[in-house]
C-alpha cells in the first residue's frame, strides 16, 4: 500500500515555508503588523499563494500556531445572548473547549507558552486579536477600559485552565463544569461590565 | 583568594541526598504521608541529621521545592486582620512576593511546574499545605465547602500570576498592584467567603 500524504492543498516545503515565516512575523511583530505581503515575502512565495493555501490572515495564524480552535467560529453564539449572561456563557464555552478533545491540544499550548517566550508571543496575539477583540468589540462600556476589562478576564480564565488542566488542583481539577461555572460566571461578569473598584 | 564553599550545615553531599529523598518522596506520595524518616531512610541518613540539617517538615519540604518564600512566614500577617479585608489582603500580599527579587524564583518554579509533572505536583503539595491550608484553617464557613474555596482562589491568584508575569498580557501585566488589588480582591473574597452559585 502505498504511503498516504497530506490531503491540504499544496507543496508539503511550501505550506512549511509559509508557517514559519508566519510564526516568526506574528511573534515578532504581532497580528496586526504582520502582513500577507510579508510573510509571502519571507517565504518565498507569492502573496497570492499564502491566501490559496490558507484562506484569511486569521486562518493563517490559527494554522500557524497550532490553535486547536477557531474562536471566530465558537464566540457568535456567545456573543449572541443578553449581557447580563455573557460572563455565564464565557465560562461554559471556555470549559467546552478545554473538556472536549481540543482540550489535549490546547494543554500543550499552554504548556509550551508559559515555557517559551516565542509561543508566549503567540498565544498572546491569540488572546488579544482572536478572543478579546471579538468579545470586547461588543461590550456598551467605557472603550477606555476595554484593554483592562479584557486582560481581567485572561486572568481568571487563564488561572482555571492552568489550575483544571496543568496543575490539577483537586477539586476545581475534578468538579463538574456547572459547578465551575456557576462558582466563576459572576467574576467574568463583573470583570466585563461591573465596577473594578 | 581561596574558593568558598556554602554556608549551610553539613556535607554538601548528605544535604543534596537528602534534598532529592526529599523532592521524590513529596511528589510521589504527597506532602502529608511522606515522612522524616522515610526520607532520611531513603537518603541514607539518621532522621535526626534531617532535621539538623533542615528543622521541620515544613522547612524541609520548602528547601527541597526551591521555594522563593515562607508562606509559613509571611501569612500571620494577613490573616490576622479583619475578615472583611482578607480577599484584598492576600491578593496585595500575593502581587507584593511576585513583584520583589523573590518574584524570579516564583516565576521559575510556575514555569517549572506548567511543563513538568514532578515539579507540578510539588507546587500543587505547596500551594495546598503551604498556603491554602493555613488560610483556609482560619475561615469560618462551611468545612465541606473549604477545599473548592481554596481552589477557586488559587484559579484567580495562579492565573493572575500567569498572565502578569509570564505570559505578559497588557495592561494586566504593568498595572500598578493597587489597580490589580481594587479589581481582584472582591473575586477572592468571594471565593474565601461568598455565595458559589
Amino acid at each position: 500500500m502505498a504511503r498516504r500524504t497530506g490531503r491540504r492543498p499544496g507543496n508539503p516545503d511550501t505550506r512549511e515555508a509559509i508557517l514559519g515565516a508566519a510564526r516568526a512575523a506574528f511573534a515578532e511583530r504581532g497580528f496586526d503588523a504582520a502582513s500577507i505581503r510579508s510573510i509571502a515575502q519571507a517565504a518565498g512565495v507569492d502573496p497570492a499563494l499564502v491566501h490559496h493555501y490558507f484562506g484569511s490572515k486569521d486562518q493563517l495564524f490559527l494554522a500557524a500556531m497550532n490553535a486547536p480552535l477557531d474562536p471566530g467560529a465558537l464566540l457568535p453564539a456567545v456573543l449572541a445572548g443578553a449581557p447580563d449572561g455573557l460572563g455565564e456563557r464565557l465560562v461554559r464555552t471556555f470549559l467546552g473547549v478545554w473538556d472536549s478533545p481540543a482540550g489535549a491540544a490546547a494543554v500543550a499550548l499552554l504548556r509550551s507558552a508559559v515555557s517559551n517566550e516565542w509561543t508566549a508571543r503567540l498565544l498572546r496575539e491569540f488572546v488579544v486579536t482572536q478572543v478579546l477583540r471579538r468579545v470586547l468589540d461588543h461590550l456598551d462600556v467605557d472603550p477606555a477600559e476595554l484593554p483592562l476589562r479584557g486582560s481581567l478576564v485572561a486572568t481568571q480564565l487563564i488561572g482555571l485552565a492552568t489550575t483544571r488542566y496543568v496543575l490539577r488542583l483537586e477539586p476545581v481539577a475534578s468538579a463538574p463544569p456547572e459547578t465551575l461555572v456557576a462558582a466563576l460566571a459572576p467574576t467574568v461578569q463583573r470583570y466585563l461590565f461591573g465596577d473594578l473598584g
